[in-house]
């Protein structure tokens, strides 16, 4: 049993967002179209992804997992499902559906990813929803669509904490929140918060330098926390 | 161009799960499962949904609408996309991907669906997450995370206003809130806040009865509103 013969299938592809805050800026990965005319959008920067192949993927999400690989050399990041497009005039191969992911990189995480200094696999850094040019397909629209996710969910979940290195101090935690938010947050109701919502514990180890000594913390499971609605990192609410 | 002849596609569908307040219950539109033993799941209830037609959609969403129309009739509801599941396990047919629609459809629109009281079409009342009892394939699976997304949303958002009549009074829109949420609400604030976020307009009508006269509300648009966060229509926040 295969399903119906008559019906002509879609292509379905996955393609991922995969975010890092680099230089306290919020950056995206990205890869350029081959230069070959036969191609669509020779040369334009798209997100990775590619095809789901049903005799490699057992799930959509393997089959992300799987693309990250091949594209970044990235194993286990923070995955999340941002929602499905699909239509006849997506891509001139035919009618397509993508199934979009976005994930969340740690600081340290960044310079391991293969191929990040190759001329086709660039970190491109988020100016309001976008990277400032027109990517390839309807890709501007995806990554827009999983930036306007990141940055909502900022607001009520731990998820920046996937996105500092993956040992860090709550000054580090609270420089990421500040990056994605866009504005400075209140340090000393930030830490009463962090530390109330227990998603973090100390690693026992002290960061020294210029500034006194601080703790310094780990996450501890690969889950985010939702933060109660009266709850929020913010020190206005 | 069709994309990579070598590669196996999934068989691509859409799925919909149709909510409506029914004697001031949330309640689920099925269909039952062909009693065909070459069939999947002979004879027990789904969610209303098929494949994806790449000859008769232009998009997923159009899909979803007729689906919706082939199946209950309904044509113009609240639609919103809850996510995507696939994978080789979920269809004994093959290797599968379906996108999860959710769509309120208004109390004056429940008698109108087509089918509705056939044998193999029912509303059955949600009970916590689910009907009470196994659906077919990973239905159940995709039922609560429509079930979850609509509890969890109407928190925050004006979607059940697209579950009361097309024109409503506020007590009325206020039960249906107490209805999704499962808790009462405190009645002055909750007409304060209704009010105040400029979703609903007067028609000019009242309606009168036992009851001392009250207006009467339409929506203003088909758009949902985003409450503010510190905006609730619960009165405790």
């Amino acid at each position: 049993m295969h399903g119906p013969s008559h019906l002509k299938r879609p292509l379905s592809t996955v393609d991922v967002a995969v975010f890092a805050v680099i230089d306290l800026a919020l950056h995206v990965l990205l890869v350029q179209r081959p230069q070959t005319a036969s191609e669509p959008y020779p040369g334009l920067w798209a997100l990775p992804g590619g095809y789901v192949d049903i005799e490699v993927d057992a799930t959509l999400e393997a089959c992300a997992l799987r693309k990250l690989r091949e594209k970044s050399g990235v194993r286990s990041p923070y995955l999340e499902q941002v929602g499905s497009w699909g239509g006849s005039k997506r891509d001139p191969r035919g009618w397509t559906l993508t199934c979009v992911y976005f994930a969340l990189m740690p600081t340290d995480g960044v310079g391991l990813v293969k191929g990040g200094n190759a001329d086709d696999v660039a970190w491109r850094r988020i100016q309001g929803e976008g990277v400032g040019e027109k990517l390839a397909f309807d890709h501007s629209a995806l990554l827009a669509a999983a930036v306007q996710r990141l940055r909502s969910k900022v607001e009520y979940t731990s998820l920046p904490a996937f996105l500092v290195a993956t040992s860090f101090t709550l000054s580090e935690l609270q420089a990421t929140y500040e990056t994605i938010l866009g504005r400075p947050l209140d340090k000393s109701a930030f830490r009463t918060r962090m530390l109330a919502a227990e998603f973090i514990e100390p690693t026992g180890e002290m960061r020294t330098g210029s500034n006194r000594p601080a703790q310094i913390y780990r996450l501890k499971d690969r889950s985010p926390v939702f933060f109660p609605r009266t709850f929020s990192p913010r020190g206005d609410v």
